[in-house]
């Protein structure tokens, strides 16, 4: 898939969702609005009034004022927050001194990936298939992209794989993009075993792990692994995060963190680092302080975690999921020998395996005829291989939505595979 | 210069500044903190509170509350305000359908040059000496860039040469970057006869003008001369803008206005415009609606229009040129034949003639010995043409530190020309 084609279908399903607006979308993976309120332009004003009375610590407070409304540092104000807020809620031995603050998560990734890839025969890795906003922006900055094959059970073997097959070709992976945790698009989670795995290849071969973790704050079972910044004593991860998920995606605040040495060396890592400020002067110039002071006092007001403010989401995602698991199990049932779905520990996504083709013309038929928008997974696929599979998302719907929604897909699922399947909640085209 | 030594030279005097804290900076072009105090929080808020008012019109609060939390248009959500104040204050025909919120103009500039100048042979032409952001930006996506010499009276004669030698060896240029209003580095003003004959080029040879206009609204005298945007009938003219010095650069709001057609084709300009939104969704996703929202409500409150708003910082901004001019003149009276500078009719900039090299040695001995801080023009130079020039900034500086400043470089530009010029402030260093 190419730029723009892939570019085009992000606006197709706009498109669809902006024409069928009473349909039901499990395509949207963004998160969900229903603790927004928490947000009210009071508590804004309180958080930014507590980050000013913070950095004032005694000076003048129009001082402060004028600082926090100047163009500021380029690698951000509010580094040592996100640093403490990093280590301790997702166990990354972040440091303010290799940490730099971006106009959300996708501009590090903007960022990294032309400073990582410099030559043309330079590539990045990614799974096939993979967000969106990894292949967009590479291609963007003309960073050719590999595919990692989905297709044995390993992911380990996958990249092995792959990097045979660059050798063979004259060309070098400089970058391997991965979201170990509940990915997008897939819910899987990379196991410990397979994280120290990969990062054994990285070490040897000098490829820098961009370890993207959204989710990873979003577990509803099980033990958490940590994250490949956590294991890794090579010096290989560039760890990014987002404060999207967990506050809210128009405080457009992520960040970069680097290893503390460069496959050993520290001054590679200062260099790589300085590299990315200048290359954030060149994009962005710096992100807002004004949304940095927000974040900031959020986070001072909660001690430095965002652990506590997460549990209501946490909960609401969960039972989310719970819903759409049995609603799942409850529609398909009559066909379960030719459907099939992952159960994620988190995150915001699973995959449905269907016995036929899902493309976007199933996409404007479910939407007109059935009311429900979901996701091709062929959207996200650098080849054919995910043609007959879709991806649901239960980040920004109700329980209702979920049934609602799931009965209608089964309906076009029933017709498509010939086999009429069992009503089970009232549905009407567009409910 | 490229990528790295530029960012160099940025990091050298950000290095000097904090070395010398109390050292006077003549080098610093960030607007004025001094009327900052009109945007506290409590303004803030409101312009918060008053944009989301506006938004609801009637519909729920909370819902425009999600709404503006969220993931958003990668257009933005204030194209419609941000083209009414283009018509109003800066009489370009701007259009909400053909506009683009960004993260700051610079975004503005890092999305359309590689859109732009997608072939190796593709070049941006930029005067030299020019801003090096756009330097920085051309480099950092591997756009070339080629110079307009500014050794001939006329820019037009200088486009047309420059134009000749790419010719030659079979370039071409696809875009041209400039500030035809009180230019930074030089502080020059584009006539109407030159803006209509490089329009004229350019629509001739299918060269796309990205004029970025951020001081066209600080006019300190004369008439104004219509943007270029203005006198586009052919439709070769992308408008940047930038609410960074009007308001405030933490608001981080530019914005780019696209001609009604490109090139006289209406879907030319439309495809531009995806392209360009294309691109943005891979760098920043969307523009913060927070700051969208700030900005909006400002815009609101101020009917529309930042012409009263500004009028504070317009009367302090004249008459830190004219305490710069007299300063100027005062110091350098003694060799007046060997040293010139321009008069700048706005903006933020003028440059002096020096009969000797000013580069990074010098800027270090200002700093440490005389207490001042300027920019030496090579600094913004594509060759050594102006190895002898520095730029003087009035606009983060008061009328106070001007004289004093002024002063200070006279000691340091007699030394250097063996003259004592005679001291007309108490002068001490690192006052």
């Amino acid at each position: 898939m190419n730029f723009s084609s892939q570019a085009a279908v992000m606006n197709f399903l706009n498109e669809v969702a902006d024409e069928f607006p009473s349909a039901i979308s499990l395509a949207a993976g963004r998160p969900t609005d229903r603790f927004f309120g928490r947000l009210n332009t009071g508590v804004l004003l309180d958080a930014l009034s507590g980050y000013e009375r913070h950095a004032a610590g005694g000076q003048d407070s129009l001082e402060v004022r004028a600082r926090l409304l100047q163009y500021g540092r380029t690698a951000g104000m509010i580094t040592d927050l996100v640093a403490q807020q990093l280590r301790m809620d997702e166990g990354v031995a972040a440091s303010s001194d290799r940490l730099l603050i971006t106009s959300g998560c996708q501009e590090a990734l903007a960022l990294c990936l032309p400073a990582l890839c410099p030559d043309p025969t330079d590539v990045v890795l990614v799974c096939n298939p993979t967000y969106v906003g990894v292949t967009g922006a590479a291609q963007a900055s003309r960073v050719p992209v590999f595919p990692i094959p989905n297709t044995r059970p390993d992911i380990v073997d996958g990249i092995e794989q792959s990097l045979y097959e660059l050798h063979q070709s004259g060309r070098q992976a400089r970058a391997l993009y991965l979201i170990p945790n509940f990915d997008n698009p897939t819910g899987r989670v990379i196991d410990e075993s397979q994280r120290r795995a990969i990062l054994a290849i990285c070490a040897r071969l000098r490829i820098v792990v961009l370890e993207d973790n959204p989710y990873g704050m979003f577990r509803y079972e099980g033990q958490a692994v940590p994250p490949m910044a956590a294991l890794d004593e090579a010096g290989c991860v560039i760890y990014l995060s987002t404060f999207s998920k967990t506050l809210a995606p128009a405080v457009r605040i992520g960040a970069a963190t680097l290893p503390k040495t460069l496959f050993g060396d520290p001054a590679g890592s200062r260099a790589l680092w300085q590299d990315l400020v200048q290359r954030k002067s060149f994009v962005t110039v710096n992100t807002s302080q004004i949304n940095q002071a927000i974040v900031g006092g959020l986070l001072l007001d909660q001690n430095g975690s965002l652990q506590q403010w997460i549990q209501p989401t946490l909960a609401w995602y969960r039972s989310n999921r719970d819903a759409m698991l049995s609603q799942l199990a409850a529609v398909f049932e009559p066909v379960s020998n030719s459907i099939r779905w992952n159960r994620p520990a988190g995150g915001f996504f699973l995959n449905v395996d269907l016995p036929f083709r899902f493309d976007a013309e199933a996409v404007r038929e479910c939407a007109t005829n059935y009311g429900v928008i979901v996701m091709p997974m062929s959207f996200f696929a650098l080849d054919n291989s995910q043609d007959q599979r879709i991806r649901l998302s239960f980040s920004a719907v109700n329980p209702e939505q979920i049934r609602i929604g799931l009965a209608s897909l089964a309906q076009y699922v029933g017709q498509r595979m010939g086999q009429e399947l069992p009503v089970l909640e009232s549905v009407s085209a567009g409910s």
